[in-house]
C-alpha cells in the first residue's frame, strides 16, 4: 500500500458513526463542545455550511467550500485552515465516521477576546468546528410519500439589511418561531415571508412554486442554496421554464405545485399549503419529475467527489 | 454555625474566580461547554439574562429572574428549575466564584431532538447554563473618562416581528456587523436604527438622548432593559422630564447629550455621535448627574439583594 492508502486505512472508522474536528483536533462527535464563553455561542457569531455525501460521494463539495469561504469573509473571519485543508478535513471526517451517506458540516466561529483585549469581535480568533454524521432527511418517510404540508406563519424572515441570509447562519429565532406556528397549525413546515409580503425560505430549505407549468423561486431573502442551484440546472435540462424573481404570498399559496429543497432532503414536494390541498394531495407531477431526476443524476455521480 | 452557614462556608471559593452551573451540575467555568449538536448553539435557540453584583449585592435580582422567565416562556422553554431554584443557583455561583463584584449570567437553551424524534424544537429538552465571573464594564476607563464615541451604522436592527428583542437573545449578527462598522469609523460603539429610521439599541445596551433638558428613550425595537428602567426611576427622582417614545435618527444625532446604559456598565455617557462633538467633548452634565446618582444609590443598596 502507498502512504496515502495506509493513512486512509488507519483513519477509516476511527470515530465510527460520528466524527468531529474542533479547533485543530479530530475527535468523536460526542466530545466536540464549545466553551460557553465563546462568542460563536453567546453571540451566534458563527457561519456554517453543510455538504451531503451519498454512496460515498460528496455532492458539489467545492461549491460548498467556496460558499463557506465567502460567508466567512463576509463576517470578517479568517480561520487558520485554507480551503484545501478544509477539503482534506471533511474527507477525513467521512472516513473516520465511516458512513457512505453522510451529512457533513463545516462551521467557523469566534472564541472570546483575550483577557485585557477590547471586547470586540475583531479581538476574537476564529476557529473551525466540523463534523460528519449519518445523513438524515429533514422529512420523514411519511412526509416524503404524501408530500410536505406547508404554511405561512405570522413571523417574518429577518431582513437582508439586518443580516444577509446568503451568509448561512444559526440565527434561527424567526425560523424556530415559524416551526412552532407550523406545529400549532398542524403543518410540517413554515415558509416565511419578508416584510414586503414575498416568499423567502423555510427552516433550512429553499422553495419553488409551479404555476401553469412555469417554475418560480424567490430571488432574495433566503440562502443561495446549492440544491436550489442544482434544481435550476435540472429545469434547464428538462426544458422547464424557470423564473428567479419575487414570488408573492398570493402566487405561492395558489400555486399548482410547490416543492422545497435542501442538502438534508434533496427535492421535497409539498402537497398542502395553508391547509389547501394541491392536486390530488400528493406530490405534483413536475415536482416528482425534478425529484426523480435529482436522485437519478446523483446516483450517476453528478457533481460528485469520490471519497477514497 | 447553623446548617445554612456551614453549607455556604463550604461553597465559598470552591470555583474561585469563575463558577458555572450547566445542565444540573456546578463546575469551574472553564469546564462549562455546550455540545456542538445542541440547538442552543446550532440554531441560537437560547435566551438569557444577566444580573450584576456590586459590593456583594445583586442589583434587582428578582426583576432579572422575572424577565428571564418571561423570555423562556415566550420561546416555549420550560427548564426543570423553578424561579426560586434559579435564585438559589445564582447565589451559590457568586459564593463559589467568591467575587464581590460579579457579572452573573443565566441562560436557557435547547439540546437536540432525541434520536428518532421529529426534528422540531418541541422535541428538544431545555436546560440551564449559568455562570458568575468578575464584573467587567463594557467601557474601558478611557471611554468612561472621555465619554463613549457612538455612530449609526448602515446595518439595521432585526425587527420586532422577526424576533422580539424583549426576549434577550444571542442573535447578534446585526449588532456584530454594527461593531465592525463602528471600528471602521473610529467609533467605540454602534447604535442601530430600525427599518423606519428610529433609534433602537446598541450591542448590549439601551440608549437615551437629552434635548433641551428633556430625556428621551426609544419605546420599541430594543430590550426593555433593567438598567434602563432604573434610569427612568432616577429621572423621576431627580425631576428630569422623561419621554418614552420613538426617537428619530435626526433627533438622536442632534441631541445635546446621549448616554447608554447596561448591566455591564451602568450609565455610560457619550461625548461624540457620528463624529460630531457634543458639548465640550466630555460626558454631558445631566448624563453625569444620572450616572452619579445611579452609582451612589447602588452603593446604598438600592434594589439590592445581599449575598450572605
Amino acid at each position: 500500500m502507498d502512504a496515502v492508502t495506509t493513512e486512509r486505512t488507519a483513519l477509516r472508522g476511527k470515530y465510527a458513526g460520528a466524527a468531529a474536528y474542533l479547533d485543530g483536533s479530530f475527535m468523536p462527535l460526542s466530545e466536540a463542545k464549545i466553551p460557553v464563553t465563546h462568542w460563536g455561542y453567546r453571540r451566534s457569531d458563527v457561519t456554517y455550511d453543510v455538504v451531503g455525501v451519498k454512496d460515498g460521494r460528496f455532492f458539489r463539495l467545492d461549491d460548498h467550500i467556496k460558499r463557506f469561504r465567502a460567508s466567512m469573509t463576509a463576517i470578517h473571519m479568517d480561520p487558520p485552515e485554507s480551503d484545501e485543508e478544509i477539503r482534506d478535513i471533511l474527507m477525513k471526517l467521512v472516513l473516520m465516521a465511516d458512513v457512505r451517506d453522510a451529512y457533513v458540516s463545516m462551521e467557523c466561529l469566534r472564541a472570546s477576546p483575550a483577557p485585557g483585549a477590547l471586547r470586540h469581535p475583531a479581538s476574537c480568533r476564529a476557529y473551525l468546528s466540523c463534523s460528519a454524521v449519518p445523513w438524515i432527511s429533514i422529512v420523514t418517510s411519511e412526509m416524503d410519500m404524501r408530500g410536505v404540508h406547508l404554511m405561512i406563519p405570522k413571523v417574518r424572515k429577518i431582513p437582508v439589511d439586518s443580516f444577509d441570509p446568503r451568509v448561512k447562519n444559526f440565527m434561527w429565532g424567526d425560523l424556530t418561531e415559524g416551526m412552532f406556528e407550523a406545529k400549532a397549525a398542524g403543518a410540517d413546515f413554515a415558509v416565511l415571508l419578508d416584510h414586503d409580503g414575498n416568499v423567502t425560505e423555510g427552516p433550512g430549505f429553499n422553495v419553488f412554486s409551479i404555476t401553469d407549468g412555469v417554475v418560480a423561486t424567490p430571488i432574495r431573502g433566503g440562502l443561495d442554496g446549492i440544491t436550489r442551484k442544482s434544481v435550476m440546472e435540472l429545469c434547464e435540462e428538462l426544458g422547464l421554464p424557470l423564473e428567479v424573481r419575487q414570488v408573492s404570498e398570493d402566487e405561492f399559496v395558489n400555486a399548482d405545485e410547490i416543492f422545497t429543497c435542501t442538502t438534508a432532503g434533496g427535492v421535497m414536494p409539498a402537497s398542502r399549503i395553508n391547509g389547501r390541498i394541491m392536486g390530488n394531495d400528493r406530490p405534483g407531477p413536475l415536482s416528482m419529475k425534478l425529484k426523480e431526476a435529482f436522485w437519478a443524476k446523483r446516483a450517476q455521480g453528478w457533481h460528485g467527489t469520490e471519497i477514497l
